[in-house]
C-alpha cells in the first residue's frame, strides 16, 4: 500500500512544503559545509477531508539543516485522535496545509547544524512542546524543539508520552490538591489517559473510581483496569442506581471527576463527585453534551472546568514540561506506566490508520515504526 | 383573611416553639427585673408542603428576653423564593417545624438584656447574617444576630438588603476580576438580583448584557432595565443567531456570566461568554438543567460554578457581611440601587404569599409590612 501511495517530489508542487523544503535557489547555495538532510517518506495531507482518502504517502527531497537545526530520524511516532481531528480540520488550532500529519514521536539525532549545541548523532529526542509533522522518516526542525531524553527510554512510550500521559499528569495536579487516601473519579477509564490516570493515581497513594462502557468483555477489562490499580471499576448500567456512593467501600467522595465521554457518562462522574468537587472535561468520545442539573452547582457547589494540553503547552511551560516528560518516562521504564500500544511498520500506516479510526472496533495505540 | 387564619397560642402545643418561647416553669421564673417580649403575631407552619396550606397565622405569647437578647419590633420582611422553598421543604438549609417563616427583615429594637450593650430601644436593625423566623411582630433573639444600620435607611430595603442584593454583590467580586470597560452577561435581568447587577456593575464601569423572556411587554422591559443601566437587553429569541457577540456594538466578550434560569437560558449566557469565561449558577427558574458541549470547557476553556449565599453567609464572614449590607444601604438611600416592591400589611400575607407564589403573573417583589 505504501509504495502505491507514494510519489516523488517531482509531482508536488514544491510550494507544498516550508520554505526550506523547498528547492534551494542559486543564491542561496551555501558552501562545501551546508548539510543535507536524507530525503524523506512523509504521510501528507494537502486538504483537509476524511483522513483515509486525503492523507497520502510521498517521498519529500533533502533539506538544509541551518545552523541552528537539527534533523532527527525518526523511529516512532503515534496516531492520536487530535492527530485524526487536525487532518479533518475540525481541530481548533492545526497546521496550514498542505502539512506533514502526527504531532508527537521519538527519534534519534542525524545531523546537527553547525551552531547546535547540546545535540549530537545518536542522541535520543522528542519533540517537545509538541510539534507538527512527526509522519516522516526525517524531521528538520529548530533545536530548540528537540528534548534529549535516556537513551534506555523505551521507545514506544518516549513516542507516545506527551499527549496521553502528560494531559493524565496535569489533571491530576492542577485542579485540585490531592493527598494520599483521597479518590478521584473518572469516565472513559480504558483509554490510555484513563489507564494513565489510574496508575498515576495509585502510585501517589490516591484512590481511583472508574467507570467504564457497557459491552461484552467487560469483566475482563474491569480484571484489566484492577490490575493497573483501580479501586473500583463500574459499567455505566451498574450505576443506574439512587445513591452512586453507597457502592463504594471504604473510598471517601471524589473531590476530582475526569470526563472524557459526555452525556450520561458525565452525568454519573458527578453523582459520585463530594460536596465542593471539580469535574474536568478533555474529551466528548459520545459526542453528547454535559448536562447539570441546577442544584449541582448550587447547593452542591460543583465546578466544572476544561483541560487542554494544546493550550497547557503552549504557556511556555517548555521547562516544567520537559520534567514531567522525564519524571514519566522513568516510571514507564520501571514499569510502573503502561498502556498497551501496537507498534506498526511505517509502510502500513493506512492500516494503522484505519484500525485508529475505528473501522475495526476496539483497538491498541497505533504506534508508527519507522 | 387574617382574622380567620389567626388562632392564640392556647389552641398550639407549647411544644411547638423554641425553649424561650415555651412557658416559665415555676423554679426559673426570675426576680421582677425580667424582661418580657410582648405577645407576637406570626406566620408559621408545622409541617412541610404547599406553603399556601401549610402556613397559618397565629399569636404567640410573650417570652422571656433574657440578658443577652433583644427583642425586635419587626417592621418589614420579604418574601422570598427561598422563604417558599423552606417551607416545601425542598432547601437544604432549613429550620426544623414547626417553625416561623421568613430570613430577612428590618425591625426596631424594642428592649434589651441586661447585659446588651451597642444596642437600643430605637436602633434600626436587621438579622445579619440571616436568620429564620422574620414574619413576626416582635423577634426575640441573641444580641449578635442584629446588625444596628443607619436610622436613615430606607425601610423597605433594609428589609431586602441581604438575600438579592448581595448575591447580586458577591457574584461580580468573587469569581473574576472585573475591572472599568470590561462586561458580564446574565439571565433572569429582571430579577431583583438581576436588576442589581446591572446596578453594581454600572456603578463600577462595567458593561452589562442582559438577557430576557419573550413575553407581552418586553420593550418596556427594556426600557426599564436600560434606565437601570444596562448596556444591552436582548430577548431570547433576538439570539437565535449564529454568532450572540455579533450583536454587541463596543462592548468587549464578557468574562463572567450569571444563569438563575437554566436551560436554553443558560446556553445562551455560554454563547457571550469569551475564552476562558466563567458562568456561575445561581438558580433555575426554567427549572431546567444546564447543558454545555464539550468544546466549550476544552477550546473555549469556559468554567460553571454556583454560587449560594447561605453557604458563602456560614462560613463565618459575619464582619464582612455587615460591611457589604451597609455599603448597599448606602447606595439605596443615594437612589444609585433600587427595585420594585410592593408593601403589603401583614393582616393581608396570605395575598402576598399568592402573588410570590406566581398564581397572579409577574408581580413585585412581595415585602410584608408589620
Amino acid at each position: 500500500m505504501a509504495a502505491a501511495r507514494s510519489i516523488t517530489l517531482k509531482a508536488v508542487s514544491t510550494s507544498l512544503w516550508s520554505p526550506n523544503r523547498s528547492l534551494p535557489k542559486a543564491k542561496t547555495v551555501r558552501a562545501l559545509s551546508t548539510i543535507m538532510s536524507p530525503p524523506s517518506k512523509a504521510v501528507v495531507y494537502e486538504h483537509h477531508g476524511p483522513p483515509d482518502s486525503v492523507t497520502r504517502m510521498i517521498e519529500l527531497s533533502p533539506v538544509e539543516v541551518k545552523e541552528n537545526q537539527v534533523c532527527v530520524k525518526m523511529l516512532a511516532a503515534p496516531i492520536n485522535p487530535s492527530d485524526i481531528n487536525r487532518i479533518e480540520g475540525v481541530y481548533p488550532v492545526r497546521p496550514p496545509v498542505p502539512a506533514v500529519g502526527g504531532y508527537e514521536g521519538v527519534g534519534e539525532v542525524y545531523s546537527v547544524g553547525s551552531a547546535v549545541k547540546g545535540l549530537s548523532p545518536g542522541d535520543l529526542v522528542i519533540p517537545s512542546p509538541l510539534s507538527s509533522g512527526t509522519w516522516q522518516t526525517y524531521v528538520v526542525k529548530d533545536h530548540d524543539t528537540w528534548h534529549k531524553i535516556s537513551k534506555d527510554s523505551p521507545i514506544e512510550y518516549a513516542a507516545t508520552i506527551t499527549v496521553n500521559p502528560l494531559t493524565a499528569l496535569r489533571m491530576l495536579e492542577d485542579f485540585t490538591t490531592l493527598t494520599a487516601g483521597e479518590s478521584i473519579v473518572q469516565n472513559g477509564a480504558t483509554s490510555i489517559v484513563g489507564q494513565c490516570v489510574i496508575q498515576l493515581a495509585r502510585y501517589r497513594g490516591i484512590h481511583s473510581i472508574n467507570i467504564i462502557r457497557d459491552r461484552a468483555g467487560s469483566d475482563t477489562v474491569k480484571e484489566k483496569l484492577k490490575a493497573l490499580g483501580a479501586d473500583e471499576v463500574f459499567t455505566e448500567s451498574q450505576l443506574e442506581v439512587k445513591n452512586v456512593k453507597s457502592l463504594l467501600s471504604n473510598i471517601p467522595g471524589p473531590a476530582l471527576g475526569l470526563n472524557c465521554v459526555g452525556g450520561n457518562s458525565a452525568s454519573l462522574v458527578l453523582k459520585f463527585l463530594r460536596q465542593g468537587g471539580t469535574m474536568v472535561t478533555y474529551g466528548g468520545m459520545s459526542k453528547k453534551p454535559i448536562t447539570v442539573p441546577t442544584s449541582s452547582f448550587i447547593f452542591k457547589d460543583l465546578s466544572l472546568k476544561g483541560f487542554w494540553l494544546q493550550k497547557w503547552l503552549t504557556a511556555d511551560r517548555t521547562k516544567e514540561c520537559r520534567e514531567m516528560i522525564d519524571y514519566l518516562l522513568r516510571l514507564a521504564q520501571e514499569g510502573k506506566l503502561k498502556y498497551e500500544m501496537e507498534l506498526v511498520p511505517f509502510g502500513e500506516f493506512h492500516t494503522a490508520l484505519d484500525k485508529a479510526l475505528g473501522k475495526h472496533g476496539s483497538q491498541p495505540k497505533q504506534v508508527i515504526k519507522f
